[in-house]
């Protein structure tokens, strides 16, 4: 939403999870915080630490190089919440559970390889 | 709320404004974005453009050097909403109906002068 008023220096997303959804691949980013606020709906923060069930009025934030996490929809109904991030430049995540490494090339593109380099 | 998180490249609030109350001085800033979204309540954004009541769920976003808002509670019920900024180097502030500039120093404190340069 933040690019509908020309914001650069940060994203903003309203993301509707529907019930089973995963909000992204477990992860961390190197230099970008994050900070989710919870709209509707109970999502499970799962991070490589523990879980929790969150409910509307509460947060999280994610500075960069600390917990991997992401956001599951384990219950019926749908979950809404906000989604914030900053546009550090370099930013690179790390997927702990995937074969997945991305980096932010300078035009703003994320860039996808296995982690022995190989591109998908 | 960011710091609780450790997070440290943007700043988040939650604010409770009571009636009568604003959020700000009309400002603007020169190098930082701003974003806020309404949680409760019916704030009115007033800027150097136009006035617009907002109500829950409803955002507005302040790219930098864009136009000068604040947030006015007219209502006789609290609003609440969350302010999100990112914390650029060597932002300023600019005050376009009252006698103040600020400027952010490097240690993150913010200086207030008056128009003329005199310090307060």
């Amino acid at each position: 939403m933040g690019d509908i008023f020309g914001l650069r220096n940060f994203g903003v997303n309203l993301t509707r999870l529907a019930p089973g959804g995963e909000s992204a691949l477990l992860h961390r980013h190197s230099k970008q915080d994050e900070f989710v606020f919870v709209l509707e709906g109970e999502p499970t923060l799962v991070t490589d630490v523990e879980e929790i069930t969150l409910s509307p009025g509460m947060c999280a934030g994610f500075p960069a190089q600390g917990i991997a996490h992401q956001l599951v929809n384990r219950t019926d109904q749908e979950a809404v919440f906000l989604e914030f991030g900053d546009r550090a430049a370099g930013d690179e995540g790390n997927y702990p559970r995937d074969d997945l490494e991305a980096s932010l090339r300078p035009d703003g593109k994320w860039v996808f390889k296995h982690k022995d380099g190989r591109p998908y």
